[in-house]
Protein backbone atom coordinates (compact mmCIF):
# COMPACT_ATOMS: atom_id res chain seq x y z
CA UNK A 1 0.00 0.00 0.00
CA UNK A 2 1.39 3.42 -1.20
CA UNK A 3 2.23 5.23 2.26
CA UNK A 4 1.44 8.90 2.07
CA UNK A 5 3.65 11.93 3.35
CA UNK A 6 3.75 13.82 6.53
CA UNK A 7 4.82 17.70 6.18
CA UNK A 8 4.50 19.52 9.80
CA UNK A 9 4.83 23.66 9.31
CA UNK A 10 5.62 25.78 12.25
CA UNK A 11 6.77 29.64 13.52
CA UNK A 12 5.33 32.17 15.48
CA UNK A 13 1.78 33.47 14.71
CA UNK A 14 2.48 36.54 12.56
CA UNK A 15 4.96 34.64 10.02
CA UNK A 16 2.14 33.97 7.77
CA UNK A 17 1.77 30.04 7.76
CA UNK A 18 -1.59 30.18 7.43
CA UNK A 19 -1.80 32.21 4.21
CA UNK A 20 0.93 30.32 2.69
CA UNK A 21 -0.18 26.75 3.39
CA UNK A 22 -3.58 27.86 1.74
CA UNK A 23 -1.77 29.28 -1.17
CA UNK A 24 0.11 25.50 -1.16
CA UNK A 25 -2.90 23.49 -0.71
CA UNK A 26 -4.52 25.20 -3.46
CA UNK A 27 -1.06 24.79 -5.86
CA UNK A 28 -0.85 20.79 -5.21
CA UNK A 29 -3.97 20.21 -5.58
CA UNK A 30 -4.24 21.91 -9.14
CA UNK A 31 -1.33 18.98 -10.10
CA UNK A 32 -3.21 16.74 -9.00
CA UNK A 33 -1.58 15.93 -5.81
CA UNK A 34 -4.17 14.61 -3.25
CA UNK A 35 -3.70 16.81 -0.06
CA UNK A 36 -5.16 17.30 3.32
CA UNK A 37 -4.98 20.44 5.54
CA UNK A 38 -5.21 20.20 9.24
CA UNK A 39 -4.30 21.69 12.24
CA UNK A 40 -4.94 20.13 16.04
CA UNK A 41 -7.78 20.06 17.21
CA UNK A 42 -9.03 19.57 13.38
CA UNK A 43 -12.45 18.85 14.06
CA UNK A 44 -12.10 15.84 16.22
CA UNK A 45 -14.27 15.76 18.77
CA UNK A 46 -12.44 14.01 21.52
CA UNK A 47 -9.66 17.05 20.64
CA UNK A 48 -11.81 19.70 20.38
CA UNK A 49 -13.06 19.28 23.74
CA UNK A 50 -9.53 19.08 25.21
CA UNK A 51 -8.99 22.21 23.26
CA UNK A 52 -11.39 23.75 25.39
CA UNK A 53 -10.36 23.28 28.57
CA UNK A 54 -7.08 24.47 27.50
CA UNK A 55 -8.52 27.60 26.54
CA UNK A 56 -11.36 28.08 28.92
CA UNK A 57 -10.87 31.71 30.59
CA UNK A 58 -11.72 30.72 33.81
CA UNK A 59 -8.71 28.08 34.01
CA UNK A 60 -6.50 30.84 35.05
CA UNK A 61 -5.04 28.61 37.54
CA UNK A 62 -3.96 25.87 34.84
CA UNK A 63 -0.62 24.81 35.53
CA UNK A 64 2.22 24.43 32.75
CA UNK A 65 2.33 20.58 32.82
CA UNK A 66 -1.10 19.74 32.95
CA UNK A 67 -1.36 22.42 29.42
CA UNK A 68 1.58 20.34 28.36
CA UNK A 69 -0.12 17.03 28.85
CA UNK A 70 -3.55 18.27 27.42
CA UNK A 71 -1.84 19.21 24.29
CA UNK A 72 0.20 15.81 23.59
CA UNK A 73 -3.35 14.11 24.66
CA UNK A 74 -5.12 16.62 21.78
CA UNK A 75 -2.25 16.01 19.42
CA UNK A 76 -2.38 11.28 20.11
CA UNK A 77 -6.53 11.54 19.21
CA UNK A 78 -5.86 14.44 16.21
CA UNK A 79 -3.04 11.45 14.97
CA UNK A 80 -5.13 8.64 15.83
CA UNK A 81 -8.11 9.78 13.81
CA UNK A 82 -7.21 12.50 11.36
CA UNK A 83 -3.25 12.04 10.09
CA UNK A 84 -2.88 8.50 10.25
CA UNK A 85 -5.59 7.22 8.05
CA UNK A 86 -4.64 10.33 5.55
CA UNK A 87 -0.92 8.88 5.61
CA UNK A 88 -2.55 5.02 4.91
CA UNK A 89 -4.44 6.29 2.03
CA UNK A 90 -1.60 7.98 0.50
CA UNK A 91 -2.09 11.56 1.04
CA UNK A 92 -0.27 14.27 1.89
CA UNK A 93 -0.70 15.55 5.03
CA UNK A 94 0.19 19.45 5.56
CA UNK A 95 0.17 19.71 9.76
CA UNK A 96 -0.22 23.33 11.07
CA UNK A 97 2.13 23.24 14.12
CA UNK A 98 2.77 19.81 15.85
CA UNK A 99 5.67 18.24 18.45
CA UNK A 100 7.75 21.16 17.75
CA UNK A 101 5.05 23.71 19.16
CA UNK A 102 4.98 22.10 22.52
CA UNK A 103 8.86 22.20 22.35
CA UNK A 104 9.22 25.84 21.47
CA UNK A 105 6.37 27.13 23.74
CA UNK A 106 6.08 25.08 26.88
CA UNK A 107 9.63 22.88 26.71
CA UNK A 108 11.65 26.48 26.39
CA UNK A 109 9.95 29.34 26.64
CA UNK A 110 7.51 28.28 29.33
CA UNK A 111 10.49 26.50 30.92
CA UNK A 112 9.31 23.03 30.95
CA UNK A 113 12.61 21.53 29.31
CA UNK A 114 12.71 20.75 26.13
CA UNK A 115 13.90 17.21 26.52
CA UNK A 116 10.94 16.59 29.12
CA UNK A 117 8.20 17.81 26.61
CA UNK A 118 9.52 15.59 23.95
CA UNK A 119 9.15 12.76 26.16
CA UNK A 120 5.61 13.32 26.61
CA UNK A 121 5.22 13.74 22.81
CA UNK A 122 7.14 10.59 22.22
CA UNK A 123 4.54 8.75 24.20
CA UNK A 124 1.68 10.37 21.91
CA UNK A 125 3.06 9.96 18.35
CA UNK A 126 5.04 6.58 19.24
CA UNK A 127 7.69 7.92 17.02
CA UNK A 128 5.06 9.41 13.95
CA UNK A 129 7.43 12.05 12.97
CA UNK A 130 6.83 14.39 9.86
CA UNK A 131 9.24 13.46 7.30
CA UNK A 132 9.74 17.29 6.74
CA UNK A 133 9.17 20.30 9.04
CA UNK A 134 8.91 23.89 7.24
CA UNK A 135 10.06 26.46 9.67
CA UNK A 136 8.71 30.15 8.96
CA UNK A 137 11.09 32.49 10.78
CA UNK A 138 10.54 35.79 11.40
CA UNK A 139 12.50 38.48 13.59
CA UNK A 140 9.59 38.38 16.48
CA UNK A 141 8.94 41.97 16.33
CA UNK A 142 7.88 41.84 12.89
CA UNK A 143 5.79 38.73 13.80
CA UNK A 144 4.19 41.21 16.59
CA UNK A 145 4.28 43.76 14.03
CA UNK A 146 2.30 41.61 11.55
CA UNK A 147 -0.56 40.77 14.04
CA UNK A 148 -0.88 44.06 14.86
CA UNK A 149 -1.00 46.23 11.88
CA UNK A 150 -4.90 46.02 12.21
CA UNK A 151 -5.12 47.92 15.39
CA UNK A 152 -4.18 51.39 16.11
CA UNK A 153 -2.20 51.99 19.21
CA UNK A 154 0.92 52.72 21.01
CA UNK A 155 3.39 49.46 21.79
CA UNK A 156 2.80 49.39 25.58
CA UNK A 157 4.69 47.20 28.41
CA UNK A 158 2.35 43.82 27.99
CA UNK A 159 3.39 43.73 24.08
CA UNK A 160 7.41 44.36 25.41
CA UNK A 161 6.43 41.57 27.38
CA UNK A 162 4.71 39.34 25.14
CA UNK A 163 7.83 40.33 22.64
CA UNK A 164 10.52 39.09 25.01
CA UNK A 165 8.14 35.73 25.35
CA UNK A 166 8.27 35.59 21.51
CA UNK A 167 12.26 35.98 21.45
CA UNK A 168 12.12 32.97 23.64
CA UNK A 169 9.75 31.07 21.53
CA UNK A 170 12.27 31.83 18.39
CA UNK A 171 15.06 30.14 20.91
CA UNK A 172 13.39 27.37 21.34
CA UNK A 173 12.75 26.59 17.56
CA UNK A 174 16.48 27.11 17.11
CA UNK A 175 17.19 24.70 19.71
CA UNK A 176 14.48 22.13 18.11
CA UNK A 177 16.13 22.97 14.67
CA UNK A 178 19.45 21.88 16.24
CA UNK A 179 18.49 18.38 16.75
CA UNK A 180 17.31 17.13 14.26
CA UNK A 181 18.65 19.49 11.51
CA UNK A 182 17.66 17.10 8.44
CA UNK A 183 14.17 17.36 9.25
CA UNK A 184 13.49 20.81 8.78
CA UNK A 185 13.51 23.47 5.85
CA UNK A 186 14.10 27.04 6.98
CA UNK A 187 11.96 29.67 5.02
CA UNK A 188 12.55 33.62 5.79
CA UNK A 189 9.19 34.46 6.39
CA UNK A 190 9.97 38.02 6.27
CA UNK A 191 9.46 37.65 2.13
CA UNK A 192 6.74 38.50 0.22
CA UNK A 193 3.89 36.19 0.66
CA UNK A 194 4.47 35.08 -3.24
CA UNK A 195 8.54 34.19 -2.57
CA UNK A 196 7.39 32.53 0.91
CA UNK A 197 4.79 30.39 -0.58
CA UNK A 198 6.99 29.44 -3.92
CA UNK A 199 10.15 28.08 -2.03
CA UNK A 200 8.01 26.02 0.27
CA UNK A 201 6.19 24.93 -2.29
CA UNK A 202 9.77 23.68 -4.34
CA UNK A 203 11.02 22.33 -1.30
CA UNK A 204 7.72 20.42 -1.21
CA UNK A 205 7.77 19.03 -4.60
CA UNK A 206 11.11 17.87 -3.80
CA UNK A 207 10.74 15.72 -1.19
CA UNK A 208 7.43 14.63 -2.72
CA UNK A 209 9.78 13.14 -5.41
CA UNK A 210 12.71 11.86 -3.29
CA UNK A 211 9.71 10.02 -1.42
CA UNK B 1 7.96 24.81 58.13
CA UNK B 2 6.38 21.49 58.77
CA UNK B 3 6.19 19.13 55.68
CA UNK B 4 2.86 16.67 56.15
CA UNK B 5 2.66 13.22 54.59
CA UNK B 6 1.66 11.51 51.63
CA UNK B 7 -0.67 8.35 51.61
CA UNK B 8 -2.23 6.45 48.54
CA UNK B 9 -4.68 4.07 48.52
CA UNK B 10 -4.48 1.56 45.52
CA UNK B 11 -6.63 -1.81 44.66
CA UNK B 12 -9.22 -2.59 42.46
CA UNK B 13 -12.79 -1.93 42.48
CA UNK B 14 -14.69 -3.86 45.33
CA UNK B 15 -11.55 -3.81 47.58
CA UNK B 16 -13.61 -1.57 50.40
CA UNK B 17 -11.05 1.11 49.89
CA UNK B 18 -13.72 3.82 49.73
CA UNK B 19 -15.12 2.57 52.85
CA UNK B 20 -12.66 1.91 54.71
CA UNK B 21 -10.87 5.41 53.96
CA UNK B 22 -14.02 7.13 55.63
CA UNK B 23 -13.18 4.85 58.82
CA UNK B 24 -9.74 5.64 59.35
CA UNK B 25 -9.98 8.99 58.13
CA UNK B 26 -12.41 9.55 61.16
CA UNK B 27 -10.55 7.55 63.38
CA UNK B 28 -8.02 9.54 62.98
CA UNK B 29 -9.70 12.84 63.40
CA UNK B 30 -10.41 11.89 66.22
CA UNK B 31 -6.70 11.58 67.68
CA UNK B 32 -6.73 14.53 66.96
CA UNK B 33 -4.86 14.58 63.89
CA UNK B 34 -4.89 16.56 60.77
CA UNK B 35 -6.19 14.93 58.05
CA UNK B 36 -7.16 15.21 54.31
CA UNK B 37 -9.19 12.76 52.38
CA UNK B 38 -8.94 13.25 48.77
CA UNK B 39 -9.42 11.46 45.19
CA UNK B 40 -8.34 13.18 41.85
CA UNK B 41 -10.32 15.09 40.33
CA UNK B 42 -11.10 16.20 43.80
CA UNK B 43 -13.44 19.35 43.13
CA UNK B 44 -10.47 21.11 40.76
CA UNK B 45 -12.57 22.85 38.14
CA UNK B 46 -9.61 21.86 36.28
CA UNK B 47 -9.41 18.11 37.02
CA UNK B 48 -13.71 17.92 36.78
CA UNK B 49 -13.26 19.56 33.45
CA UNK B 50 -10.77 16.63 32.28
CA UNK B 51 -12.74 13.82 34.12
CA UNK B 52 -15.65 14.65 32.31
CA UNK B 53 -13.76 14.78 28.91
CA UNK B 54 -12.40 11.09 29.89
CA UNK B 55 -15.52 9.79 30.59
CA UNK B 56 -17.86 11.03 28.20
CA UNK B 57 -19.90 8.22 27.22
CA UNK B 58 -20.01 9.74 22.96
CA UNK B 59 -16.02 9.46 23.39
CA UNK B 60 -15.92 6.12 22.11
CA UNK B 61 -13.16 6.58 19.67
CA UNK B 62 -10.82 7.54 22.56
CA UNK B 63 -7.43 6.42 22.03
CA UNK B 64 -5.89 4.55 25.39
CA UNK B 65 -2.69 6.76 25.26
CA UNK B 66 -4.98 10.07 24.88
CA UNK B 67 -6.59 8.95 27.92
CA UNK B 68 -3.21 7.90 29.97
CA UNK B 69 -2.28 11.85 28.83
CA UNK B 70 -5.22 13.13 30.61
CA UNK B 71 -5.38 11.06 33.95
CA UNK B 72 -1.77 12.48 33.95
CA UNK B 73 -2.96 15.78 33.17
CA UNK B 74 -5.70 15.76 35.96
CA UNK B 75 -3.63 14.48 38.08
CA UNK B 76 -1.10 17.09 38.07
CA UNK B 77 -3.66 19.54 38.43
CA UNK B 78 -5.00 17.81 41.43
CA UNK B 79 -1.66 17.60 43.12
CA UNK B 80 -0.85 21.44 42.36
CA UNK B 81 -4.08 22.77 43.78
CA UNK B 82 -4.85 20.02 46.22
CA UNK B 83 -2.28 17.48 47.83
CA UNK B 84 0.99 20.15 47.51
CA UNK B 85 -0.84 23.33 49.79
CA UNK B 86 -1.79 20.55 52.37
CA UNK B 87 1.11 19.18 52.45
CA UNK B 88 2.69 22.30 53.05
CA UNK B 89 0.47 22.93 55.62
CA UNK B 90 1.94 20.04 57.44
CA UNK B 91 -1.72 17.60 56.66
CA UNK B 92 -1.78 14.13 56.45
CA UNK B 93 -3.11 14.17 52.61
CA UNK B 94 -4.81 10.59 52.12
CA UNK B 95 -5.64 9.64 48.76
CA UNK B 96 -7.90 6.90 46.79
CA UNK B 97 -5.82 6.23 43.97
CA UNK B 98 -2.88 7.93 42.19
CA UNK B 99 -0.07 6.66 39.70
CA UNK B 100 -0.21 3.05 40.48
CA UNK B 101 -3.84 3.02 38.93
CA UNK B 102 -2.34 4.11 35.57
CA UNK B 103 0.44 1.90 36.17
CA UNK B 104 -1.77 -1.01 36.96
CA UNK B 105 -4.46 -0.36 34.45
CA UNK B 106 -3.60 1.58 31.22
CA UNK B 107 0.14 0.61 31.73
CA UNK B 108 -0.63 -3.11 32.40
CA UNK B 109 -3.75 -4.09 31.65
CA UNK B 110 -4.90 -1.96 28.85
CA UNK B 111 -0.59 -3.00 27.50
CA UNK B 112 0.77 0.75 27.45
CA UNK B 113 3.58 -0.43 29.18
CA UNK B 114 4.69 -0.04 32.69
CA UNK B 115 7.53 2.31 32.18
CA UNK B 116 6.24 4.36 29.69
CA UNK B 117 3.06 5.19 31.95
CA UNK B 118 5.58 5.64 34.59
CA UNK B 119 6.86 8.35 32.43
CA UNK B 120 4.50 10.23 31.27
CA UNK B 121 3.06 10.60 34.82
CA UNK B 122 6.51 11.61 36.23
CA UNK B 123 5.93 14.38 33.71
CA UNK B 124 3.20 15.33 35.81
CA UNK B 125 4.19 14.48 39.11
CA UNK B 126 8.04 15.85 39.61
CA UNK B 127 8.88 12.89 41.77
CA UNK B 128 6.24 13.60 44.50
CA UNK B 129 6.14 10.33 45.18
CA UNK B 130 3.79 9.11 48.33
CA UNK B 131 5.76 8.01 51.19
CA UNK B 132 3.17 4.94 51.83
CA UNK B 133 0.93 3.39 48.99
CA UNK B 134 -1.78 0.73 50.85
CA UNK B 135 -2.47 -1.69 48.24
CA UNK B 136 -5.60 -3.82 48.83
CA UNK B 137 -5.47 -7.04 47.57
CA UNK B 138 -8.42 -9.46 46.93
CA UNK B 139 -9.05 -12.21 44.53
CA UNK B 140 -10.78 -10.45 41.18
CA UNK B 141 -13.50 -12.64 41.36
CA UNK B 142 -14.26 -11.80 45.07
CA UNK B 143 -14.32 -8.11 44.28
CA UNK B 144 -16.40 -8.65 41.46
CA UNK B 145 -18.87 -10.51 43.78
CA UNK B 146 -18.85 -7.40 46.26
CA UNK B 147 -19.31 -5.04 43.31
CA UNK B 148 -22.54 -7.38 42.08
CA UNK B 149 -23.75 -8.03 45.50
CA UNK B 150 -26.70 -5.70 44.98
CA UNK B 151 -27.82 -7.63 41.58
CA UNK B 152 -29.87 -10.27 41.33
CA UNK B 153 -28.65 -12.11 38.10
CA UNK B 154 -26.41 -14.82 36.72
CA UNK B 155 -22.95 -14.37 35.53
CA UNK B 156 -22.28 -13.50 32.11
CA UNK B 157 -19.86 -13.55 28.81
CA UNK B 158 -19.38 -9.44 29.84
CA UNK B 159 -18.67 -10.61 33.36
CA UNK B 160 -16.04 -13.07 32.60
CA UNK B 161 -14.32 -10.79 30.56
CA UNK B 162 -14.14 -8.38 32.48
CA UNK B 163 -13.20 -10.87 35.62
CA UNK B 164 -9.75 -11.20 32.97
CA UNK B 165 -9.51 -7.67 32.77
CA UNK B 166 -9.38 -7.51 36.51
CA UNK B 167 -7.21 -10.34 37.03
CA UNK B 168 -4.66 -8.36 34.33
CA UNK B 169 -5.34 -5.06 37.05
CA UNK B 170 -4.11 -7.19 39.78
CA UNK B 171 -1.17 -8.35 37.81
CA UNK B 172 -0.39 -4.96 36.75
CA UNK B 173 -0.66 -3.85 40.38
CA UNK B 174 2.34 -6.47 41.44
CA UNK B 175 4.27 -5.79 38.77
CA UNK B 176 3.97 -2.11 40.65
CA UNK B 177 4.95 -3.04 43.35
CA UNK B 178 7.79 -5.25 42.66
CA UNK B 179 9.40 -1.93 41.67
CA UNK B 180 9.17 -0.36 45.06
CA UNK B 181 8.26 -2.36 47.50
CA UNK B 182 8.97 -0.27 50.15
CA UNK B 183 6.64 2.17 49.74
CA UNK B 184 3.73 -0.57 49.54
CA UNK B 185 2.04 -2.09 52.31
CA UNK B 186 -0.35 -4.85 51.25
CA UNK B 187 -3.66 -5.45 52.77
CA UNK B 188 -5.73 -8.94 52.79
CA UNK B 189 -8.97 -6.89 51.37
CA UNK B 190 -10.87 -9.96 51.90
CA UNK B 191 -10.50 -9.76 55.58
CA UNK B 192 -13.88 -8.13 57.30
CA UNK B 193 -13.73 -4.47 57.14
CA UNK B 194 -12.91 -3.84 60.84
CA UNK B 195 -10.06 -5.85 60.73
CA UNK B 196 -8.67 -4.12 57.04
CA UNK B 197 -9.42 -0.73 58.75
CA UNK B 198 -7.62 -1.78 61.87
CA UNK B 199 -4.31 -3.23 59.82
CA UNK B 200 -4.45 0.23 57.61
CA UNK B 201 -4.45 2.55 60.59
CA UNK B 202 -1.91 0.54 62.72
CA UNK B 203 0.57 1.47 59.53
CA UNK B 204 -0.39 4.42 58.39
CA UNK B 205 0.41 5.70 62.95
CA UNK B 206 3.74 3.43 62.64
CA UNK B 207 5.03 5.50 59.59
CA UNK B 208 3.41 8.92 61.56
CA UNK B 209 5.74 7.93 64.07
CA UNK B 210 8.80 7.68 62.12
CA UNK B 211 8.23 10.50 60.26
Amino acid sequence: MKQGIFITIEGPEGAGKTTVLKLIGESLKNLGLDVVLTREPGGIPIAEQIREVILNKENTAMDGRTEALLYAAARRQHLIEKVVPALNAGKIVLCDRFIDSSLAYQGYARGLGIDEVYSINQFAIEGLMPQLTIYFDIEPAEGLKRIKKSGIREVNRLDLEELQFHEKVRDGYKKAIEREKSRFFVVDASLPIEQVSEAVKEKILFVLKNN
